[in-house]
């Protein structure tokens, strides 16, 4: 996923429009649910969804072939991981990196259950540096053809919570989510997350791919962790064509979820002001690592018009910008939301 | 949904991406299920998502209150049935009506099984003109306050086939797709199968909601029943960005689904050189009268350039147009598939 830069103002290309009427984000709503729930989690296919058979569907390793029946055999663990795609926010840049044209709505927290991938990557050889893994969707992106892969560094790729996982939420994963195999690596960018696997090699030299040279990058380096991130569930009712929110008067609870794969949500501030004043919300802890975070704040709403905002900073310091910093793909970008609401009495 | 309209050429606006991020289509490559599986059929929500809770939710009936434990005794019926948004194919015309802005795609088969409406209907009265149905999603439409209101005449109300549905292919509903009961009216474009159904009404005269008297129209009448529509899986694989296909050169096949909501599809054709000469397709039976029809067409690919072009005809004689009639709202409109390919050998 490669991006060109629009003009400032330039209208949402066709280009654009093709990716965003195919894939989806989460509607904000359903940041209520500790888990999302199947068809609500955002959704980002590069080519086609490939349909493969569970009963013939194999993936090579490096010491061997395996089945999914094989696969289920082994030692069943389960993680609850919200996962977001490294362009959330991409269509708020200006200029606007072209590509899948999110706004926030990129992100969904699901259970995933598997097998960890470590032992299966068996005697590691002595120059390994990279683990490619490859899915069977297939396309062009700037004219390189390409099955689907990224990399992961073989300390990354050994980390206990890497899994195989073929379900999602209880269920067998669904075709588009990566039916029957796909990789989970929690605390990364949806990039990473291979879907549709079908190979897992290690590599003597640093993986050179396009999902990994050209594109998802960030100032010259692979995009790797998510950003911290909160968003709250747009309060009172929308307009449907505009989506601008009415709110009555009073007390209204503000919530929503936040998270980080760098360190866990320590904090989190709420704005009424547009961002000239912050109030610090309640965060609960972390249902599990890299599950998302609930967060509320008690908000005395009076007639008028504002712009609602928040903002998380982890454990390590990092802050969401107010201002995002840009770059050329419209990677990683994670500015405060800002949701514009009329209150009435 | 109401439309304002675009010059020609302007480009997508905010307004529209901020629906398509929320919104979303079916991506083609799913047309090769008899049975769309969930999260990949089409999905239109015009306000926000509302959550009820199964075991508190209740349908006021005219002549009684329900609980869903009350309606999942009464008889129960599956049917497979065809929805597709009336404004499918909208984001193609020029110049381009600004709503939710369709290309082909927003469209799925599904399995809803329920009770049937009827015999819940009572004595009808002797001056009922409509059956007003009310969902729980709220929101502003061109200033205009609602909760989601369609209506249908006494008569199509009181058809056998229509049903209070509570499962989606075996499952309870998705919050997104009208839980806990949704109606479902085969034939009839999605805006007319009310989700999260609260309430249903007679009333003495013909209805004039803003969904029916406002949004949803067609040359000045309610938008009504599914005009004819084939499509086609587009085959080969695509460009990332601009979805542009290469195709293997030799023997295809070509395939897709076909489905009217007022007659059974007896023809479909196929075009390899943009309309201007068509070729019959194998056509199928429908499995059952609402759902949609498969179909298939052997192609000979040698190198070069192509748009592929299908079209289906009715019982009726309804066929799909190549030049779309334009309309305000971008409603009802069916022009045939185009589908650039380039065949390599």
């Amino acid at each position: 996923m490669t991006a060109r830069i629009a003009d400032l103002g330039e209208g949402i290309t066709l280009d654009e429009l093709r990716l965003a009427t195919r894939n989806h984000g989460m509607p904000l709503e359903a940041l209520r649910y500790d888990v999302t729930p199947a068809g609500l989690h955002y959704l980002l296919t590069h080519y086609d969804i490939p349909f493969a058979e569970p009963e013939t569907w194999r993936l090579e390793l490096p010491d061997q072939i395996i089945s999914l029946a094989q696969l289920r055999e082994l030692p069943q663990v389960s993680h609850t991981v919200t996962l977001e795609c490294a362009g959330n926010g991409r269509a708020r840049l200006a200029p606007r990196p072209i590509s899948q044209p999110w706004l926030d709505e990129a992100v969904g927290c699901a259970t995933w259950t598997g097998t960890p991938l470590a032992p299966l990557l068996g005697d590691v050889p002595g120059d390994a540096v990279d683990v490619v893994f490859t899915g069977a969707d297939h396309g062009l992106d700037r004219g390189v053809e390409q099955d689907y892969q990224r990399a992961l560094s073989v300390a990354e790729a050994s980390r206990r919570d890497v899994l195989l996982a073929y379900e999602m939420n209880g269920q067998p994963l669904l075709p588009q989510h990566g039916a029957p195999v796909r990789l989970i690596v929690p605390g990364w960018y949806g990039m990473t997350h291979v879907k549709w696997l079908r190979r897992v090699e290690f590599s003597t030299e640093l993986f050179r791919g396009f999902q990994q040279a050209v594109a998802y990058r960030i100032n010259g380096e692979p995009v790797t962790r998510i950003q911290p991130r909160a968003l709250m569930i747009p309060p009172g009712f929308p307009d449907f064509m505009t989506r601008h929110r009415t709110v009555e008067a009073g007390h209204t609870t503000l919530s929503g979820r936040t998270w980080s794969g760098l360190a866990p949500i320590i904090r989190v501030e709420v704005s009424t002001d547009d961002g000239l004043s912050w109030h610090d919300a309640k965060v609960g802890p972390p249902p599990e690592r890299y599950a998302w975070q609930h967060w509320e704040y008690e908000w005395v709403a009076k007639p008028g018009d504002y712009v609602l905002s928040v903002r998380a900073t982890d454990a390590d310091g990092h802050q969401q910008p107010v201002d995002q910093p840009w770059n050329s793909q419209g990677m990683a970008n994670n500015t405060a939301q800002r949701v514009p609401v009329t209150v009435r009495s």
